[in-house]
């Protein structure tokens, strides 16, 4: 993948209530269009890195294949745009299914799941993985460290893959799912568990973003930013642990907190029973 | 609408090496699926506040209509999170189209449009409107104010029409693009003229945010964040001013700095033979 993922602009910088011309480093934004079994199928605005792996990623979160195997063949025309995918089961996605509405409640996992086809694809979370509470701040810190990018143009989200240690994977986007299907997409390639790891990422936290972590089937979700109410509840209901608002000395756990070690707090049961099941008290 | 646009979350603040209970105000995601004459046509997940406009606004964009005459019927139904919405002309409007790449480059506009129905709606902006670059930080800073949600909540973009003098609506949204699509709605709604008008933003812009300023017609656009290429490349050829990172007392302007009055800079003739057509050089 040679492609760049910054580029140069000629601009005028104004400082101190003075003008000048400068040169300046923005993030590449890159259309590319996936092509399934000769259909066209979706068209992702990305960061042009790993594309092999966030074609898989994308495909595995929709549901198309389940592991790399089912895929017969995956091309990339970086030129063009395109991205040709030959799956084993050559079975017809109807356009536009990929983001129909759920009606009805029946899905069994969750009553706050809206598309059919997350209905199909989100699970419940199972990992016995938990963190000191420090380690949030040591983990959002080497994100911060990794992401050059981000500090070079200043619009890119990041996202890595932890272990209890250290760093796994970590990538880059200026799309958010992107980025987690770039993980997911790497995961599913070299056949890494994930239910002793977790995802730190430096964007919000929507439904979106929730739904894509219990897919990947991380159990534990750091961000530096803030979670809607959708996303907590998705949260809740799916088994996903999130930490937000990291930052300075301070975060705030929204779901699952048993997960986060040493937070020294009394906490109550709530309505469920269950001491860590906080997010609808 | 008298849904409310921030929910109360139970959860546990860690601060100073102790965590306590606490309740949390997060913003509220809504998913809205459009049901266009009879047909699931797009799930928008939003902050529901504003729909009429943003579905107005967003059938605009989209193309499906001009002006609010063209809709016989548009019902919400808020509780179950569907929009129905009859228009004049019954036209079937194919699922995946929305999204479909657009192949070639004729379409005139921009060689830079990747999707079809942009390239249909995307417009190049005719406005003689400037400002004085203190304004940048003047109109900025009066989007600062008026976001009491996101001080409150971390989680919502701000978007807000200007005159010269100020502000003449702003709106909220979980997603970028519909607080835009807010504003468009609101626009056509009670036939604002844009072309004397300007955009303030929160967000960063992509390509997909540069487009919806072009379909809404308005030829400034303010922004606390960065743009991307593609959306330079695109603001440098529908005549938009993009002014980014407006932060303290600087910011960058990208494309067409001549709307920006006493950037007191000497620009040299780019390649385009224009002053102000900086972009590419």
């Amino acid at each position: 993948m040679g492609r760049k993922q910054t580029a140069s602009r000629h601009i005028v910088k104004y400082r101190m209530m003075k003008g000048a011309e400068a040169e300046d480093d923005v993030a590449v934004e890159y259309p590319l269009t996936i092509v399934l079994n000769g259909e066209e199928w979706a068209t992702v605005v990305c960061t042009p890195s790993d594309l092999e792996d966030m074609v898989l990623g994308f495909l595995a979160a929709e549901g198309i294949v389940r592991f790399p195997a089912q895929i017969q063949s995956l091309t990339i025309d970086e030129p063009g745009g395109f991205a040709y995918v030959e799956t084993e089961q050559r079975q017809s996605v109807p356009k536009g299914d990929v983001m129909k509405r759920l009606i009805g409640s029946c899905c069994g996992k969750s009553r706050h799941i809206y598309f059919l086809n997350d209905a199909k694809t989100a699970k419940t979370v199972a990992t016995s993985l938990h963190i000191p509470a420090e380690d949030c701040f040591r983990f959002m810190n080497r994100l911060h460290e990794m992401s050059a990018s981000f500090r070079q143009t200043g619009g890119v989200h990041n996202a890595a893959l932890f272990s209890p240690t250290d760093v796994v994977v970590a990538r880059t986007d200026i799309g958010r799912h992107n980025a987690l299907d770039k993980i997911y997409g790497y995961c599913l390639k070299h056949r890494i568990p994930v239910d002793d790891k977790l995802i730190v990422f430096s964007g919000r936290v929507s439904s979106e973003v929730l739904l894509k972590i219990s897919k990947i089937g991380v159990g534990i979700l750091l961000s530096k930013s803030a979670p809607t109410d959708l996303a907590i509840d998705l949260a809740d209901e799916l088994n996903v642990t999130v930490v937000g608002f990291i930052r300075g000395n301070s975060f705030n756990v929204y779901t699952h907190p048993h997960r986060i070690k040493g937070l020294n707090f009394k906490g109550g049961r709530s309505q469920h029973g269950h001491r860590h099941d906080i997010a609808h008290s």
